[in-house]
């Protein structure tokens, strides 16, 4: 055989690679003169770099990874009565109490995707091109048209919110976020160094934002705003004028909105639902959306995004941007994409139907109970999956705020409720209501057991709130 | 119902909240004297943050996340001759022929799981407790001691190296890289701002490490390295002896490693194969693998990290910066993970041997079959799926590089090989060895054939690389 050079390149762009001399490769079969084979001579040891001792330190980004929502719950002390058997309102995961479980063609749909043999290899990192479709398709409206090209899957809803965030912001950045609102946003955003300011929504208003506050919070750094829609944790669902108002302050500050709809469609009887695309020509929108809740398959991690942009104002460079930026994953499973298109299409509104029955049964039994409980103050929702009550914190005085609030009623009466401070919001505690109905009528006998126990009528009540 | 206050917070590190007056909430039912419930004159419009006109730009992150792979393969022109049936060697995924079919096993594993009703929900972000232990008694041994809690279950090895590069590096910082080498290794880094310096491998040596060079490049700001064993795209398979000497690097300069053990066990009969952390007592080794390879299911996703810290110099510390890390994205698809344990304790071995002895004897053709072709130069792999092919180019005076040459494979002979400067490496091409055994053979014809029609002897060849 004959010897070979083996021709080294240097590299742009933050790569060192291996350095050539007068044009010959300094490795290889052929080596410079005066070189020996282990290269002694040439590369002396740095003895200066080398470290005396072992110290490894996690990155700033492992460091800045922070969920509030666990940090919250683990400083908790959750030792329940042991006379009560616990229950947990706390979780947003439908699948936990076995009383929800998925359709049984979105079983079959994976099942089916398994037996095909057809969905083992690796799918492009955006997706299968006929799961796309069949997400554009499922999704597409007059007002708001989508093509295949228009959808990134991803892995689970929360991959689509990261890889939106990533694209459109940089580190120094600031999005504006609901508060209260899932935590996850400014988990990410923290992460990668980019800033959170907070725009509150209005309990008085069944939760709608408040816009002038949000406009003033707008500076020449923020490149993203986040609208959460229904919400988690409201279980709000916007008007079509409010939508639109909020769309207006996008418009007027040129601002691209990330529109987390993952709970879109679930939305209670009699209750008009709208998609942010719907309802704008202009601003570009990044609508994150998946399987999780709606087919109620959370573990599944499927999800995507649908770039809308009548505008053009992502333009290809945004879209680009997505397609790099999902080749540093992959994406979502492969079998779960190739059962989509069956999901998506034979699922029947039947099984959508009587999830929703559940969640607005469930919300208005909780409401009713506890809206006659004194100190306490609900919000009746809309859709998702979720009910927020107030806490009169005044009328409690055992308590400092909802953390205390909420511990305590775990050590007296083993009922769990996620304290909104983990929302960044205080004085509220969070009610999932896909639990089974006679654990949440117990859940809301015991709340109101609690409150009676602890609530001090308060004089001040009403009137200093108007000094 | 009583009137509430609805007080905000302020949070540090980043987030900006609502503000307080006088310690009374400006928002909620009670708003402070003199301010309108639209909130007008609080908040003046910020005329000047108004941007004029849109202008959204994708991130430095995304323009900073490159596929070189995919850069030269979209660069290349690809149009085969029309009167010979393409023959693809390039797609390092083993589903795509067919050929391979994964073990009943596997297939059964995940039907089992669906039926099972368990998987649909929430595993835990670094997977289900049970996934984990599977895992950890899957990879056990004496030398490389592993629990549950050192396992950290991700969507995919992509997910899992990216992890890893996460925790330990900071943007600055610089990483080793093998070369030529897995090419994600470098879109992960660079996407995150982290350097990255190619250590070179040596094909006359069976492409082990330049362990000179590699220790000439550690500096103060080197925080890892990374180690591909079984290579990709090299399919060569360290000894033990070099393995040791790698591990002396590190630990001569307190370097944790990061090892790409995706191929481990892919090892052809009478080849030793060790994992590098059943090597080392005293280097803290993150080990990166999955299902994709070995259980021939990559777009399942399911991968993993196993924390090898005999040392315990990786600490709570970076395994907790682990978890958090894992929290951004929540893992790998539930179902998945619910099969794992069935498909790691009931996969025979007759269905790994059988994979092994496929690509043995087809590397075994392809090697006996290129090395009597003048000018080109196989060497021979030991494991993994792919086998690297030198090529002379000065016996090729055609074609200016190995991008040339494969685009003008491709041109007249319809055999698709990737020229590896896609690895950052030039003059070489990759063959993957999982297509079936005719077409390997029909194509190792075309490459002949071709290396024919161009081959020009050079009467220099040999004795240049003397001067």
């Amino acid at each position: 055989m004959t010897s070979k050079s083996y021709l080294m390149q240097m590299n742009d762009n933050g790569v060192q690679g291996k350095k050539t001399l007068n044009g010959k490769s300094v490795h290889g079969n052929g080596l410079p003169k005066g070189v020996n084979e282990s290269g002694v001579g040439i590369y002396p040891a740095k003895v200066k770099s080398r470290r005396q001792r072992w110290d490894v330190k996690p990155s700033v980004m492992a460091n800045n990874t922070l969920n509030p929502l666990r940090a919250i719950v683990e400083g908790m002390k959750l030792t329940p009565n042991p006379e009560k058997a616990m229950i947990s309102l706390s979780i947003g995961d439908p699948t936990v109490f076995g009383n929800l479980p998925t359709a049984h063609t979105v079983l079959q749909a994976l099942k089916d995707s398994i037996d095909s043999q057809k969905y083992n290899g690796y799918a492009p990192s955006v997706g299968y091109q006929g799961s796309r479709e069949a997400v554009a398709n499922f999704y597409r409206c007059p007002e708001a048209p989508l093509e295949a090209k228009d959808v990134i899957l991803t892995s689970g809803c929360s991959q689509a919110i990261d890889l939106a965030i990533s694209v459109l912001c940089n580190p120094g950045d600031n999005i504006l976020v609901p508060c209260p609102g899932f935590p996850l946003y400014k988990t990410l955003a923290l992460s990668l160094g980019i800033k959170v300011k907070l725009y509150n929504l209005l309990p008085e208003k069944s939760w709608e934002a408040d816009l002038q506050y949000m406009e003033s919070m707008i500076d020449e750094n923020t490149s993203c705003l986040v609208v959460t829609n229904p919400s988690n944790p409201c279980g709000s669902v916007y008007s079509q004028e409010h939508l639109q108002n909020i769309l207006k302050v996008a418009s007027r500050h040129r601002l691209p909105i990330l529109a987390d709809e993952i709970y879109s469609d679930m939305v209670f009887p009699g209750c008009d639902s709208h998609s942010m695309a719907s309802l704008s020509s202009d601003v570009p929108i990044l609508s994150c959306s998946g399987l999780g809740k709606r087919w109620l398959v959370p573990g599944w991690r499927m999800g995507w995004i649908l770039i809308h942009d009548r505008n053009e104002v992502f333009g290809p460079e945004i879209r680009q941007g997505l397609v790099r930026l999902s080749q540093r994953l992959m994406g979502a499973c492969s079998i779960v994409q190739g059962a989509l298109e069956s999901i998506l299409n034979s699922t029947p509104p039947s099984f959508y139907n009587s999830t929703i029955s559940l969640l607005k049964s469930h919300s208005e039994i909780c409401y009713n109970e506890l809206s006659t409980v004194p100190g306490l103050n609900p919000v009746m929702p809309a859709g998702a999956m979720y009910l927020m009550v107030g806490i009169n914190t005044e009328t409690f005085p055992d308590f400092k705020n909802d953390v205390d609030f909420t511990e305590a009623l775990v050590t007296e009466q083993s009922v769990f409720c996620l304290p909104t401070s983990a929302f960044d919001y205080p004085n509220f505690f969070r009610i999932v209501v896909t639990i089974p109905e006679e654990m949440m009528v117990e859940a809301c006998m015991r709340i109101r057991q609690f409150c009676q126990d602890h609530y001090r009528p308060c004089s001040r009540d009403s009137s200093e709130l108007d000094q």
